[in-house]
């Protein structure tokens, strides 16, 4: 194990040159435009004072540009993270106390260990036990129940709670109390933040500027927003009027702070931990893998889970909360000409250079656009479309799906991830359960079997020849023994069982149980068992244990090779030379 | 769905003559001299008044007989049930109280529900998610909690707890004031029930006994301990020297008694009764299954869930406590020639009338017989042998086996029995999350493909061969997608890559979202996917999605049709006909 395995920056250090400092830091004053707003947003989404959102976008950042794997992706406070840490926290504090604060280190410490020795312990396959489907829909009802919960900020009303069921009716009751003020930048900035999104390149375009000039200029819409409301909030003195803004930001770098470590809170944190750091996992690596291929890189699972663990526990030192790698802003960091993860480097000393000299200039910005800002951010991550196309391909999927959108919304974020998770397993297991076997005869003129329902193949009537479509174990064992019991009792002509092993990849000792059951209740019916095609980790388990010696049938590589062994005179007559060849098409 | 597929005596019932009548009369006897002292035991190991035993063996067999599948099952109190009913009550309720009774009452509602709802909704199938390692030490481990726990009445000391743990100190520490009296009826009883179950039938033998009389008559030395013993405490007035017994035992049979109706107890005890009801039930058709496998009949799951669901509910009913069927009543019963269930209906009726009649002769008998008794009979269900061959055969198998017994015995019954579960289960998607995958090549002279690390194969330089031996779906998507990047890396010429799907028995939806990354990924390189020997059932679930038609490859009904059209030289030059065939056995 080198050095340089963990440490992926010796690599691209070596030919850093002036030409991938210029790309980087542009991109990077683009990325912490976009980001200052962002930071400020998510910490308010997570309950906690603005600043730590500023706070969880340096160190973090220099943490993953030194440890992690991905050229470009941007990693920091992201909407989904920070939804659950609020509801991990909220049940435990006030929002925005000091213990609130110190608990929201300590989930970033924990988080960060838990990556860090996922790393260390190449554990990072758990993180395949979040399905496409359930990410998908976790994200999509996250987006929706984010959204939804910044209602409150855009009204000027006050609502809490953690799913739709409790935050709707709260909302309702308080519409008629809404502050109209404050519902009137909100809704301009809603408006000025989706058409920025997707029309304010063209118009820049045609007003002369370079595609690249108005491409980076467009970024900038989310800053334009909080400059315009900053400024009409300070001349109409509209903070006496009652619009709410967010106030005091102490200004200066983080110093170096501890979590709240408290064992018995870190024990009652632990599950929300696991969660948030699988999740960020997920999305940051699903990210960083898009990115990678399109310019060829790769990126390694091992690198991003100490990158991510190690920006954890610089944001847990550095008076931040649970970070991850961000869609939006690491695409923004791609398309701006990010060349390495100097550009986070570059990003960090933006963020802090910000928060040493702009935070006074941020007092009057109205919480309105911050909610307005997440609101267009999350509702680009729902894709209900999603659903209906995982519904068609596979219904356990979109089952699995469903119950984590609805989980999310009706229950909470950690229920419905945990539903979808258990679901998709579970479905999973109750198939493998119910195996599909299939009778197989030989496609006539080849040495290739198939299943006698779907295609016109030839049958011995001595050989019954039964393909089994899934490895052997416990939750099928027992099916196995009555399937084969069912056909055998349908084909009294029946003196061979060839078991076809193609698709089987395991036998546990359950099923190996099962198979000596078989074997015995076949011999007291005449009826002898063999088997083919067994693979060879397969065979090599067998000979482990004594069934190879005492179940009296023969192993066969092929299917094919079975039937010229036990039914010779039919194997020879079918085998037709290769241009005489029947059509093997299945059956319409 | 007809009456008779729920009621399997309307089909024995019918053809029901004098000499079977005869024949079930017999085996009821014998059934009936054995249960009697088993009752008593196991209504004292799940910490209930020794009545509630016999009422457990009355109603319960009654209602077997009439839904249950298998011919010569034998329900009741069992060792291990009467475990786990101690184990989900003890933290409740003191012992033999009157909210003990009520709620172990409650509990065989409960399990009476579960498993016929289990019927109705044909849920047999998660019974199999006990895996015969996982029951195979669960029941061994349970085997020597139940000894060691009845140790304290051989010695006439007290003890309590659930675990090794516990009791062990306790009865270390209570040795030396160990009852002297006590002991000598304890060893008595355990060196006679010993011996009397091996060498009692060919003493009798060589009396001059016919074997089958020899062998009832063997059966019964458990009643012939508790005469002996119940002569001596008599007659030395061993109750007074602080022998205890078992005391005066209600006459007459159970009236209909209503369990403790508490939903908040009930929630309480809903898990503890759902492993209650799923060890039973595993155990019950095991037994069945083996018995009925002799005389080639069947059972049905779906029956025998009902056959137990209704004597649960009538144990309910009539003072009882959760039965299952017991693996050596049921044998004897066998052994004895019983015939049909209408065995059950005798054996109910001869406990029926000892309640009747017989109770009061059971005032002396002492409970240092019934733990023997116990003794005898759980320690012939320890297999440790099954370990050491698991362990041999599967690594992750004997992993969890071992976790059950040292969870088992070390933290209780239901903890261990889960820690089983869910780590065989954990073990099995870890495996399946890393899936063996082979490069293939042609088999000389046949149209069979093997792994070319194991078999002397052709491949050709331009098409790669790769076979994945395993179902495509969310734990192992992105692993697919890494070894394919690895494989594809390491040889420049290759143009297509053929996945030879015959282990491939599912594709969910994250494996399809995979595929397309990969497709997309190699189409960079230059290189086409395709597909061969998909089944049937994979098929047309990749015809719901529209990955068919923009993969741009082809699906080929066999890796040889593959390999004839991709690199068609190759074919033609290697197969050669049928008796020139090159050997095509594996490498040594």
């Amino acid at each position: 194990m080198k050095l340089s395995h963990w440490l992926p920056c010796l690599e691209w250090g070596r030919c850093y040159d002036r030409s991938s400092a210029a790309q980087d830091g542009l991109a990077a004053l683009i990325v912490t435009l976009m980001l200052i707003p962002q930071s400020l947003a998510y910490a308010m989404l997570a309950g906690l004072p603005p600043v730590t959102g500023l706070y969880a976008s340096i160190l973090p950042l220099l943490a993953y540009a030194v440890f992690g794997s991905s050229r470009t992706l941007a990693v920091g406070p992201v909407a989904v993270v920070s939804l659950m840490t609020a509801a991990a926290l909220a049940p435990l504090f006030p929002a925005g106390s000091e213990a609130y604060i110190g608990a929201a280190m300590l989930l970033a410490l924990l988080s960060g260990l838990l990556l860090s020795s996922m790393a260390m312990l190449r554990l990072g396959f758990l993180a395949n036990f979040l399905s496409h489907p359930v990410v998908s829909g976790f994200i999509s009802a996250s987006g929706i129940l984010i959204a939804v919960g910044q209602l409150k900020h855009l009204l000027g009303i006050s609502a809490s709670g953690e799913s739709l069921r409790q935050v709707i009716p709260q909302l309702w009751l308080g519409l008629p109390s809404a502050h109209w003020q404050t519902v009137l930048i909100g809704v301009f900035s809603l408006v000025w933040l989706w058409w920025a999104r997707a029309r304010l390149k063209p118009v820049l375009q045609r007003m002369g500027l370079s595609v690249q000039m108005a491409g980076n200029l467009a970024k900038a819409g989310p800053v334009m927003a909080i400059i315009a409301a900053i400024t009409a909030v300070s001349l109409l003195q509209l903070e006496h009027a009652g619009v709410k803004v967010v106030g005091v930001i102490p200004q200066g770098l983080p110093g170096l702070m501890l979590p709240t470590l408290d064992i018995a809170l870190a024990m009652q944190l632990l599950p929300a931990a696991l969660l948030i750091s699988l999740v960020g996992f997920v999305e940051s690596v699903s990210v960083g893998q898009t990115l990678a291929a399109k310019r060829r890189q790769r990126i390694e699972p091992d690198n991003e889970l100490l990158g991510l663990g190690t920006a954890n526990l610089s944001a847990a030192f550095s008076g931040g909360f649970p970070v991850t790698g961000g869609f939006s802003r690491s695409v923004v960091n791609y398309d701006a000409g990010a060349q390495t993860p100097m550009a986070g480097v570059f990003t960090a000393a933006g963020i802090g250079l910000s928060v040493m000299l702009l935070t006074p200039l941020l007092h009057n910005l109205p919480q309105a656009v911050l909610a307005a800002t997440i609101i267009v951010a999350v509702l680009s991550l729902v894709d209900l479309g999603s659903l209906s196309r995982t519904w068609r391909y596979s219904r356990p999927d979109g089952v699995a799906q469903l119950a984590t959108i609805i989980g999310v919304l009706l229950i909470g974020v950690e229920a419905g991830i945990l539903i979808g998770v258990g679901l998709s397993l579970l479905l999973f297991l109750w198939r493998t359960s119910q195996p599909h076997m299939a009778v197989v005869g030989q496609v006539p003129g080849s040495e290739h079997f198939r299943n006698i329902e779907r295609f016109a193949v030839i049958e011995s009537p001595n050989v019954l020849s039964l393909r089994v479509d899934e490895s052997l174990y416990f939750p099928n064992a027992r099916y196995l023994e009555d399937r084969i019991g069912e056909l055998i009792a349908n084909r009294p002509q029946v003196r061979h069982l060839v078991l076809m092993c193609s698709g089987v990849n395991l036998i546990d000792a359950s099923a190996l149980d099962s198979l000596e059951a078989v074997v015995e209740r076949l011999k007291t019916a005449n009826i002898q068992l063999h088997l083919s095609e067994v693979k060879g980790p397969v065979m090599d388990q067998l000979r482990r244990s004594s069934f190879l010696q005492h179940f009296g049938g023969q192993v066969f590589i092929s299917q094919f090779e079975a039937l010229k062994a036990l039914a010779p005179q039919l194997t020879q007559q079918t085998l037709l030379p290769s241009n005489l060849r029947a059509d093997t098409q299945p059956h319409a």
